[in-house]
């Protein structure tokens, strides 16, 4: 075993493991978590948050009232994402928050189910959630792009995208009353640069794609008008009665630090969490561009420059998933990785072609290393894989 | 303001406050948690948990180990449910559970939505659960007592039951290949003999209701079959994609120092949990019993007593809730309570009639005595209220 220089991990993995990138399992960042020390650590005493409310006065009943706190002084730190006059509903993940959110806005009273859409290609959950229990209140119906019924709609628009990083904006003309769901998991300055304050009707986030703290569970829903948020918190209600509290205390005190990071002058040994994590994504992306310009079996999408309002500079987008294609007579590459040890997520599951895959850039350092390694070898003009 | 002298807590409420005994926030215990000081005090550092995944190895890759071994040795010390060669599936709270053993359950093939039922008096949130997304899967078919179709069927059996206490088996005399999910949410010492150690198909239990922890959002269940396991799974899945480790984490360590209180030797300053819970839950049904025994107006079910295998005593049940009935001409017992300020769910919502209300018992110890000093104004002689 030996330490990779970047981040000090130990390497612990065999040079033939399978390297798992299907999942955006956000572990990239405990390198920074590990830096912060003490000042994330939480203690949560035995007799603690014993009931099931948090807050009898805030509609969301078990919404902790520092994290409501924390989540909006973070937007007001970035600038992402408007805050006065939304209602918060907080989520176990915004997976739930989308549930809750499609049930929030399907005509309860409608003859038949809602037709749910999203431009492909578009987050491979979006179908699975919206059919998995086969709802009469709201159903798949595809590509955005291709969707032409009359009538009423709901349309996630992910921005910037899962699986493909573009920025986005709804698609559907709709006349029969659609409805949007902006899911704004990515918009954050180390994805991409923050050219507005987002002020959608609602707007998903979620802890882990912010910090990385995939395994809490916690996603938060900025919402407009009190009817829907009421609706969504019905949800939640009906479905899990709320919210794991520890969770939500120990994102308020993580969020806390964020923000605290971004501060003109920051506390003793903070490292601004943006400016880290940005430069991480930054150095991967070089380092893939670096190994798939090296030939022509695969490439990768562009990105325009645009001016960061939150970091005063102009940047590109460096998404948390690389949206590989493969130009070479490969049908599917999510199989053709497959055989060399790495898994990654066809290009099918996001209504798209399986010529392409979508791969995680927010995997640990070992295991990105080891991805590009097995890029290269693929690569190599000696390899017999491919003609 | 005064100290009760009960529990040292102190007095907040004025004395014509709204008491919600609605819900069954079992907050009664927090004196409980706070005698055991910083024995279940859990410390979090920033860079732990932050991966979706718990155990690769296990096929409930997002439970964490200690929860497993801990909620295991629990079952193990109280002896009211196997859990040799039972998978465990972990969710946010048992409501998310129950919801999971539907979609397990359901023939994915079916041509119509499987029947679920429930003997009434049932536990209201089942049918709200069942029906909220009125899924193509399973839908709500009422009272059990009352089905007679031919086909699939799923069968909630809730043991103490919610609302009333009683001890239950299934009754559906299904030849269409019923299924069952046993509800044991309050089968522990505190509420009701240990009679025998239960090894049902699925079997569902909450910490909340065993620990008196609502907030942590922490359930499971203990599962035979491998496949409605995975299925399972499958649901917590798309649904959270897992759930809170922090929660997790936390519920471990609390179960642990349960388990550790029942040792025969247990370790300094610990009170015994089930003694402390039991015993608190007399004194209430004690208390309770006298008021309501003052007069003619109420009544209250009555328990057999019988042996149980964990304490080694004869006991009764003390259910979590009061299962109280009118026996003058009140139509709605609710709707007149709450004009005493005291909300109670009505037995409505239980399928049964609104001459009864479920009260809960675990309340704190102030709201407890409220709600008696009311139940024994309205049964003054010279209280108008009642004719």
């Amino acid at each position: 075993t030996f330490s990779t220089e970047a981040t000090g991990e130990k390497r612990s993995l065999s040079s033939d493991a399978i390297i798992n990138l299907d999942h955006g399992d956000p572990t990239m960042l405990e390198t920074y978590w590990r830096k912060m020390g003490d000042k994330c650590t939480v203690v949560i005493s035995g007799y603690q948050s014993l009931s099931y409310f948090a807050n009898t006065k805030n509609i969301c009943w078990f919404l902790e009232p520092q994290l409501e706190e924390e989540v909006k002084r973070l937007h007001r730190v970035v600038g992402n994402a408007a805050v006065d006059d939304y209602y918060m509903v907080v989520g176990t993940g915004s997976t739930q928050l989308l549930q809750a959110a499609l049930f929030a806005l399907s005509p309860p009273d409608g003859s038949e189910p809602v037709s749910v859409v999203s431009a492909a290609p578009y987050y491979s959950c979006y179908p699975e959630v919206t059919d998995f229990l086969r709802s009469g209140l709201y159903k798949w119906a595809g590509d955005a792009n291709a969707f032409d019924k009359d009538g009423p709609y709901i349309e996630f628009v992910t921005s910037p995208n899962n699986p493909d990083g573009t920025i986005r904006e709804a698609i559907v003309k709709g006349y029969g009353g659609g409805k949007l769901v902006h899911d704004l998991a990515y918009y954050w300055p180390q994805y991409t640069p923050i050219t507005s304050c987002a002020h959608h009707d609602i707007m998903l986030f979620t802890f882990s794609k912010c910090t990385g703290h995939a395994g809490s569970r916690i996603g938060w829903a900025l919402v407009k008008e009190k009817e829907v948020a009421r609706r969504m918190i019905k949800f939640m209600e009906v479905s899990t009665i709320g919210v794991s509290k520890e969770s939500q205390i120990r994102a308020a005190k993580i969020l806390g630090v964020i923000s605290d990071s971004c501060l003109p002058v920051p506390p003793p040994d903070s490292i601004n969490f943006f400016k880290f994590s940005q430069n991480l994504m930054v150095q991967r992306w070089d380092e893939l561009r670096e190994v798939v310009g090296h030939s022509e079996i695969f490439s990768l999408p562009e990105y325009p420059q645009d001016y960061c309002l939150f970091t005063g500079k102009f940047t590109e987008t460096h998404p948390a998933f690389a949206w590989l294609k493969c130009n070479k007579d490969i049908e599917d590459l999510g199989k053709f990785l497959k055989g060399h040890k790495v898994l990654a997520r066809s290009g099918r599951r996001f209504g798209s072609d399986p010529k392409y895959v979508r791969v995680s850039m927010v995997s640990k350092e070992e295991e990105f290393k080891l991805f590009l390694e097995r890029l290269l070898a693929i690569q190599a003009p000696t390899n017999g894989n491919l003609k």
